[in-house]
């Protein structure tokens, strides 16, 4: 109970405030202090509504590079509001999100992705609509600049109901079909060698070398047992920054998306949690047993992520009283001490989550609608990178999580958050 | 509570009663009062125990092959049965299984799949192990004869922990990479052309005659609202023969799979519920949490299965205290009247499940270890066809299911099952 009522303080502090302030500093197991006004009473908002958070990856941001990520999360929060300001609904904000950062060179998604095994970019993509709970994907598609634009074309198509025939339209494809029916879509292809960067095209250089060395250490009859052994530690939480974003619009709306590059050096045609139902990325809105509509984007170590299928049971968690609780509890319970990674001895990974109700009694008059937007970010990777903005913000905030000094990665977890009042006037 | 009474009611019947009955006929929404005997008291037996569940999928089978399909699920379950009275675990049993059922001309997955929208075939499987928790899953992979012994073989790499320079191995992989990473680990290539067969051949040429009519009617301004108007019945309740079994093993451990060549003039790269984690089929044995090893296999409409992630849905229901009014619940409110498929009118699938829990109470001795195995199927197409069998028994039971005339598919379900005690003398 006590993370309850810290938690409702802080939303009450937050109704009553108009400050803003940067976050604390993260502390492990334990909700920070922070308070982000998002939108407050004393404003006045004439426009529409809305909400986005994005998130930059769950891995390891170095000091050097946080400008550019937080830059990058800075833009994709302003491309979202700018959709929402024009009226569009959730789904079609948060795919702007994800197309600005899919084309930034720095994050592992879209343009200078991971390099697989044979040096090519394979991209992992998904878009959920929280309205009609429908959903996009694609899997290692090769030669597209964004593949979540095609993840919501299989959505939006699949929305308009059969094929001729009488066939069901599909909502996930693969490789070369992917490739194939996006550019029979209307989606541009890209040339391969304009997708990789020369940040990626070194990185793969590297890994190469380094992969060659741990297999030549591995040679003579005891192969197996040592490849198994080798090098634990390199890649465990090396970067793994995976994109995405969660939108509330102004109805209320929710919806998510995550894009990905996938794990460095991956073998052609793995799949990861970015295009698998459930896990890389959650919406709903709320219905008869759902009070809360939620929205989760996750980032880090696909396979561990694929097997917690993480994203649905954090949106999950989310219907609970205590938002702050039930994603400690969740990502306690359901990720790091999960049945399904007891093999494993570092769990890594991240998510961003919101959820939002409507808060009919505290309006100031009955032409202003409100909703509350409660929204947390949690990983036990080193650090996060993560933006958020309403529709009625100048512009967006940004902040990158790390770990307490001393947490051990895979092991221990942060978590942080906010709350964020939205008003919109009834027309 | 009725459900409850009568379900007890068989259970009982079933304990003390050494007889072999037919199922009965098929109630649409009611506990069918069959009684399967797999094995008794009566019997003592000296070899290990085990029991198999395979289905040749949910859709419509002709009067006219009922006897292959009866045919290709007694020998898949005595495939099972055979590696379980070798002393194997309850994965690779499943996985034998399914490679009988892969192997057959006349089911929908490996040789014999639905051939896609370019006249090639493209699979999808997967398989779960209940003991460790292991997944492993290929989508639209061409080439492969039994695409069950790449997920089978995918999962068994993944246990083996990390790959060189720490890399983590894959759970999913697609397309050429799942082909090429199944010839590296010795699993050999079939030429595409043998897979086909003259049945899948001629409902290629007949599939796509029908489709370029269908789409030389929607010509004109109209195109796409009529596009989405035609032929809404043609592909619905075809033949979606996806394949699957489940498994329990003499300890007692569960494991599940699924293989499918996917609907008839899909898209090339479209990956379908067989692929998907969560939703072709779901194995978890009985942890602090859950009293019953569960274990479930999906078939039908892949996007439907999709959608409402129904082989997790209906393993989680496994854990309530009636295992029939459960399944039935799950069915109903899960999927036919899912939200997630609120926008379609009719929901096709079917599942096989199982539980299993040890019961210690009513031995004759010490010596004898004995577990309660309770199997269901349940399904909205049309008929679907289902075989098993204890490793007591000198042969395997199948049976047609249909729903009963006048039921609409996809939107009435029928409901069958069995109970069966397992017995195996500790050494």
């Amino acid at each position: 109970m006590t993370g309850l009522s810290r938690y409702a303080g802080v939303m009450e502090n937050l109704m009553n405030s108009a400050e803003e302030q940067q976050p604390s500093s993260p502390q492990a197991n334990s909700w920070s202090n922070q308070q982000d006004s998002v939108s407050s009473k004393n404003q006045n908002p004439k426009s529409v509504g809305g909400f986005v958070l994005v998130h930059a990856g769950a891995g390891y941001h170095s000091e050097s590079k946080a400008k550019e990520y937080k830059h990058v999360c800075k833009r994709a929060c302003q491309r979202a509001v700018d959709r929402l300001k024009a009226g569009a609904f959730a789904v079609e904000a948060v795919a702007a999100a994800l197309v600005e950062l899919e084309d930034s060179p720095f994050t592992n998604a879209g343009m200078g992705s991971n390099l697989n095994l044979s040096g090519e970019i394979e991209c992992d993509a998904s878009i959920m609509d929280g309205k009609s709970l429908h959903y996009g994907a694609v899997g290692a598609i090769s030669g597209i600049k964004n593949p979540v634009l095609v993840a919501n074309r299989l959505l939006n198509e699949a929305q308009k109901g059969k094929l001729s025939a009488g066939r069901i339209p599909p909502c996930f494809l693969v490789g070369q079909g992917a490739h194939d029916w996006a550019v029979t879509h209307g989606i541009p292809p890209c040339p391969s060698e304009k997708m990789a960067t020369k940040f990626s095209l070194s990185a793969y250089k590297r890994n190469k070398r380094k992969m060659e060395l741990a297999e030549k250490m591995d040679t003579g009859h005891n192969q197996t047992k040592k490849r198994r052994q080798s090098s634990e530690n390199e890649n465990g939480s090396g970067c793994l920054d995976t994109v995405g974003a969660i939108v509330v619009d102004q109805e209320g709306n929710v919806a998510a998306a995550v894009s990905s590059g996938g794990l460095a050096m991956k073998h052609p045609g793995r799949v990861g949690q970015a295009a698998h139902y459930g896990c890389g990325c959650w919406a709903e809105n709320a219905c008869n047993m759902n009070p809360y509509s939620t929205a989760v984007s996750t980032s880090g170590c696909g396979e561990h992520l694929i097997r917690t299928m993480l994203a649905r049971e954090c949106s999950a968690a989310m219907q609970s009283e205590d938002a702050h609780q039930a994603l400690l509890e969740a990502m306690q319970h359901k990720f790091i001490s999960s049945p399904f990674l007891a093999s494993e001895d570092r769990v890594l990974g991240g998510v961003i989550v919101l959820r939002c109700c409507r808060c009919v009694e505290a309006q100031p008059s009955q032409d202003i609608q409100g909703a509350l937007v409660e929204f947390l970010w949690s990983h036990t990777t080193e650090s996060m990178c993560v933006g958020y903005m309403s529709a009625q913000d100048s512009k967006a905030k940004t902040h990158i999580s790390r770990l307490p000094p001393g947490a051990v990665p895979g092991q221990s977890l942060a978590i942080e958050g906010g709350v964020c009042r939205l008003m919109s006037i009834v027309e």
